[in-house]
């Protein structure tokens, strides 16, 4: 028997039976290959170092499925490798579950699989158990993903969205606004995503060389939904502190810069997917520039502001024209199903 | 500002800001509840003690959202319980991420989500980390709830699906086909629920009391889709033997087993969410079955079969009449959407 690649997802594939095993089998487990996943159990068993373990889970169920620069495979990979990376962990395994729509074509559902299987490889991070179910036509919306990481803080570091003192210094390791900006014009049929594309990547390794070269950094996030904004005024009120910011020292993208200005949008509060915000204490952040510089995946950074006191929790921005604007949370939404 | 449990998820819900903010804090953290989550990050950090790691994850999308004995959120976190516990593992931390249709009652989901916390209490396995995403009326079906568990195996043990060997007794914990019965019954409003309600519960402490009796034991695995015909095949597959059972071992309670008859049903393929398969060598059988019998929720356990040598990997049943039948692979599917 073999699976029809040119058939759809049907009700049966998630019945648990003899449809089920061989889409796992000819599908996922063909994909993902290892030895933990090839157990074959309805649970992986591992090992991991000694130290702190993280676990983060995310949820994506980003239209369309398919986009500039990556797809809902790659994103959900990296999507929760970064959640686990800005713990200052290093991830180690991934869980995997699908919930599929009746009629969804399964040489998509193999094209999004390929694309998870070669973000987790590239990433080292093996994909070890898994789940699919399945909903009926107009129950759901093609395929969610739900993946989970696991990684281990490296002995002594201690990151986290409450470290952030007054006087420290606010770096973000590239360009904003491009994953949102993609989503939205693609969706919208505008054409701007053909100059511009999503940013989603896999931020370990840039973590590592930050840490290994800064271990004092305090705390590190990526903005995704909400932007940078939004994950400003996360890391404010955690820290139980205010942020000044310089709009000129803010890296954002020409095509991204002229589509945030047609459609409308701020681009402080568009997602991203593979960018992150450090903040360090401020006789460290030159240092971590350049370390954030030389690496590929941050030749963009920049330092973009100062923590400073304040009671209200506010973040201000000093404006390209010398103005002061606040930066407030995020209060409509901007884009949904983003990621 | 807070939470109006009289309306319902809107978009902006799942879109980063302000909204999404006030529903993690009013309802997810709120019943949740622990140090974990507190961290306020994008993943949790905690400690396991030395061992194997083992994870699991399983999407639930059971319809419908309620149900005599559970409902979606006790469901979640019994399910993935199960699973980390199947291997041998000690329950730690669950992870959980929900993908809400717009226009869901946010009273519905405080229903669920502190069903959820009640499940996960009792367990004293906590909820440490999460994620929300909203999708538009029509592209999702209420609440899909993704659980994501790790565990810990104590030193020295290892079950896994391809440990039986020829020999080998076979047990079961309980009665089968409540699960799957109750739900069919309810959505297709048979009435046969009254009498049955769903096993849906966390099997931990039972594993736990069983493998302090009997470390011998060869696999544990929970029948849930595809019931206790289709896991047997699973098993005999992943070990390469064969399997026969006693049909008049199996325990069927008296509603099952009618609702099963007017419903054209085999219980040996109705789905169960609180019962376990257990394989170990036939001198501790009786030892085995001793424990679980002493056990709350092994009360009606019973030793079902006995694995054998067979290259063709056949799962076979001598009938109450005394006839022999196979009892192959769910090929089929009997009940959509049952966990």
């Amino acid at each position: 028997m073999a699976l029809n690649l040119n058939g759809c997802v049907e009700m049966i594939h998630g019945g648990g039976g003899r449809a089920s095993a061989e889409l796992i089998r000819e599908l996922f487990a063909q994909a993902f290959d290892n030895e933990w996943l090839n157990q074959g159990n309805d649970q992986a068993q591992f090992t991991l170092p000694a130290g702190q373990v993280v676990m983060a889970t995310d949820s994506h169920v980003i239209a369309p499925l398919f986009f500039p620069g990556g797809d809902i495979g790659s994103l959900s990979v990296h999507g929760t490798l970064n959640d686990v990376a800005m713990s200052g962990a290093k991830p180690c395994y991934l869980a995997a579950s699908f919930i599929l729509e009746e009629g969804f074509p399964l040489a998509d559902l193999k094209r999004i699989v390929d694309s998870m299987a070669k973000a987790s490889r590239e990433a080292g991070v093996p994909i070890v158990t898994g789940d699919t179910k399945v909903v009926e036509r107009g129950k759901g919306d093609g395929v969610f993903i739900t993946t989970t990481g696991v990684g281990v803080v490296p002995e002594g570091l201690y990151l986290s969205g409450d470290q952030a003192r007054p006087g420290d210094k606010i770096l973000i390791s590239g360009s904003i606004g491009d994953h949102g900006v993609t989503i939205l014009s693609l969706r919208e049929g505008l054409g701007f995503e053909a100059d511009i594309g999503s940013d989603s990547q896999n931020l370990a390794l840039l973590v590592a060389a930050m840490l290994e070269a800064v271990p004092s950094i305090r705390c590190l996030r990526d903005p995704t939904r909400g932007g940078l904004g939004n994950t400003l005024n996360e890391l404010a009120q955690q820290s139980g502190v205010g942020m000044q910011l310089e709009e000129a020292a803010i890296p954002v993208r020409e095509p991204v810069r002229a589509a945030c200005e047609f459609l409308g949008l701020d681009p402080l509060y568009v997602a991203n997917e593979g960018k992150l915000i450090a903040i360090c204490p401020a006789e460290h952040a030159e240092q971590l520039l350049a370390v954030m510089r030389a690496h590929p995946l941050g030749q963009q950074a920049a330092i973009i502001g100062t923590v400073q006191e304040d009671a209200q929790q506010f973040v201000q921005m000093r404006t390209q024209f010398g103005g002061q604007r606040m930066v407030d949370w995020l209060n409509g939404e901007q884009l949904p199903r983003i990621c």
